[in-house]
């Protein structure tokens, strides 16, 4: 029997054992040094994202575009009826009516509303810090849902609300809005379902605007017209295939450092949510989805404006409604 | 038998059916001429009211305040356990933990939430058109709840919200805020339980805030410090006698034509709410309770302010959740 | 000028005013004496209506006639899309998952579940004596609500439940159930839409069956099986225009003293809904609504069994969901 | 340098790697094999743990037992306000009253109830097989979540309600109900907090009650009596620590094979809860929490009797509401 110097044996235990914690220190993660969140400008512990891009001379730059004074609701009403992804649900009551007997010398009588939904996540909404994560691999082999910033959805759990990332993290957006007209340089009433969006599409979009990609600022709100909204309140708005970011465009995005991004879809594929991956989960840029441009003018030349939109505070809420403004 | 002549029966006849008839007309109401209602500014449909003082040249005054571009919130966090009027209740949920099950080349999972709450009648709250109202005897002899602008009950009645009054109605707040800070005029961190305030209280604020009542314009929103955001989240708060506002004090409101009023507390007393009656239900100033001030700087001798509030869009319900900010 | 004698003035003064008045006593209404609700068996005060059928001589006797010990299911399970009329909904979630965090040496884990609905007017319902009213002219010319046993919905109405005729009044129903199966009489698997099911229709099912009119007891539990389970869960089976009882059928079973009804469909028509006015609200004979009969044997020559249906006491709900039980 | 023979060197790696695996071994479960739910008595698929023990033959044993055709109820009324563990919530509305606008010839009216609550875990509350488990180390050393009969958190896991183990898989439970009195054996109002009830007490109680530990069959629902259903509402109920089985009672119950059991607290003692690890998650024997014994007569010489619960079929729900009966 031929004898093998003892060092191979060595070496194939120790490849053998090598194989198994490597393949597991491939996936190690932890908040501190985690390999594929790639965007940590705001430190170990930041849950406000990109909000944080919104500072005083921003606030300042974005209320010194008012120039008319004329106001655009950017959103839809929140109603029964209203179409929704999946299963979620909007109900509103008047419990009684009035809610309340009348009191005092006058007979005074008051009403409430009665909200059920998942508030932060119908309609016109906002896509917090806590809303999309991965499930990986950790290096203790066991598996994890990371979200931003390396959160870890066992350190977020709660039945009664998120205990990290929580959307009331999120900063008033007051800041520079950006319309990128994508349907009026396409020149469609509605961009096609299933279309990719390129970053030459958008560059051509500023261009007719007349923009130059140099004018989008960090920190700025970019705001993507499919003409989508004007298919609300079909439900394909929210359960087909609407124009989407390809991967160029998102990288795009990132390289923009805006303190968010919109759009009347939600501007992504399934059943990989590229960009909710790499805009959101990656790099802390918050997305506000179904978005309504009808009531901004019909012939506008200006896309630039002060933008306006105030999540709600809602401890422990993946998202927010809301409601987005343009002011002139 | 003596006999009276005839006009006498005929008189009688017509005084008895005309005490049954006038009883009636002495509450003889209808949309287009209720005496009880005073103002009528913005015309018979109007379900606006105050909002509609925000003009463009109102933005745009009010935009062109801001010189640091410093923002503060003025409102509470949603949460679970905070105090709340009578059996009001907050929930929020995450259905599941993530909610959606890992989808995609990289296994992407997301969370939603849910809420169940009377939310626009919860923590920091909006009083929109169709909360408050009264029951009033119609010409009819039926009993009517009648709201702003003369709406009836009965046309807004809807189990699934008011199908009139609705807090949809409400412009988006962009206007100047103006600080009236009682605590600080009085030397106060609250003021006592119960405590009525006077204009002569309101005036003196002012003189010390270095402001004149001339100061103010139509459209401003006029905010009342009273400390009691110092109480939150004692149950006191919300159940107990805050200081409120007397029936001068109230007139003297009406008479600013304000957007809008807001305060720590409600601003108002138990059990005849006169504030909510001639100031809401009366006049359209619709009124924003249970504000937070903490974050206004401690010193702060900038008593005007841009100030934004946007009522979110829920079509049909009584009032809004939202997020009050200042900008300096 | 012609002199008319003076009583001629007097008359027409009295006429005028006796019309006045008399044109509201033709309607008028006191719980005591109430014409239109002709059934007051149980008292001025009864909230409970045909469950006081259900006496100990009753229960014992139905609970006799259980023979073979054979448990059948006669609801539907109660789940996420099942079919609901008009706006109603209903919401399941498990809140987290686990929901409540490992705890104790064996690290145990809880899950709650939460739902929202209309729970006691969804899926398999029970209506109870809160659930149907009439809007009729009161004494006094007011318009009044009144429900069971002459209730006036001011004494009911509360935004938490009403403070009268909740469910909570009815008694369990441990009785004798009495199929009658009127898809197999007629020979066909669901009656037609639109259907009016006549007495003869009855009469002929109980003969095929086996049995006389005179078979059924007071406080026997009336069971008619349109065959409108086998849609379920079509949208149709709650919103369609299935097979309902005339008024003949109505009075017919008005005749028979049951303590409650069911069916599989709602045994009504709209817009009129004369079952629901005439048996429910007049009698007090409360309906079980969207039964499942397809459990039963399908061959099954026992017509009269132990029915068991015990409604859940949620204070001042209108109607109940639960499980309704035959046993051989 | 002193060679080792190769033998060694293969041994140490396998050594090596066989600490690796076997450290996975010592915990490793699967559904078919796991050691530490002993009890599969209903075999592999089973969702229905004890209410299998319902046998035609126990239904008709059960319902023979009525003599005199009385019936008690033996849970609380479902009511806002009501004590709730943890931070559960439990709120009914009518939306509107009535609910619906008058319709037909007749003007007849409809209210509905809209409830949300942890409904089938408030109140008296019915724990089903998806109600509890254990969090335990996988043989691939992840962590899961395993329920009754070794099924997985991850199988069961849904958003909307569980996939697998909902209470919609409990048989109705029509059998003959057991009282174990043991407030009246121990001559108190309530069994002291934190009191340990041992074996011997119950048996002590069956001997007053004239009974043998032999009278108990199985399928049996044994309910206990420790008098605490006379401090409801108090929140000490739900919040406290009541008296509770040890484990030697745990194991005498499991021994009896109940179909479920029954009592006026949880009968269980936190942090470890031990009666619901073994008897609920390990047996399947179901857990009705929060009875209500006070409408049994004060002087009851019969402690056997027909029990009637029926458990919602709420698909995917963790327990449910109920009304539980006894009939005598």
């Amino acid at each position: 029997m031929k004898t093998y110097p003892p060092t191979i044996y060595f070496n194939l235990a120790f490849l053998l054992l090598g194989i198994l914690v490597t393949s597991n220190n491939l996936y190690a993660q932890t908040r501190s040094e985690g390999p594929w969140w790639p965007n940590k400008i705001w430190g170990a512990n930041d849950q406000s994202g990109g909000s944080n891009w919104i500072t005083p001379e921003k606030v300042l730059k974005a209320c010194s575009l008012v120039k008319e004074g004329k106001v655009f609701d950017l959103g839809h009403m929140y109603e029964r009826g209203m179409p929704m992804p999946g299963q979620r649900t909007y109900n509103i009551f008047i419990p009684s009516f009035p809610t309340y007997a009348p009191t005092g010398k006058d007979q005074v009588v008051f009403n409430d509303e009665y909200v059920t939904s998942e508030i932060g996540q119908v309609g016109t909404q906002f896509d917090g810090p806590g809303h999309v994560g991965r499930r990986i691999k950790m290096a203790d082999s066991s598996m994890a849902n990371i979200f931003y910033n390396g959160y870890n959805g066992d350190e977020m759990k709660n039945p009664y609300g998120l205990q990290k990332l929580g959307v009331e993290n999120v900063k008033p957006i007051i800041t520079r809005g950006i319309l990128i007209d994508l349907a009026k340089y396409k020149g469609v009433i509605t961009l096609p379902e299933n279309y990719e969006i390129t970053v030459e599409d958008v560059r051509n979009t500023l261009a007719i605007q007349g923009m130059k990609e140099s004018d989008i600022e960090p920190g700025d709100a970019l705001l993507f017209n499919l003409g989508w909204y004007k298919l609300w309140p079909d439900k394909k708005t929210v359960s087909g295939k609407p124009a989407y970011a390809g991967q160029a465009l998102i990288d795009w995005i990132i390289s923009m450092k805006p303190s968010m991004i919109g759009s009347d879809a939600i501007l992504d594929a399934a059943p990989d949510f590229l960009l909710h991956e790499n805009v959101i989960l990656k790099n802390g840029i918050f997305n506000l989805e179904y978005m309504n441009f009808e009531t901004l003018p019909a012939v506008n030349d200006k896309y630039i404006f002060l933008f306006i939109f105030t999540p709600l505070r809602l401890k422990g809420a993946t998202g927010s409604p809301g409601r987005p403004l343009a002011v002139f």
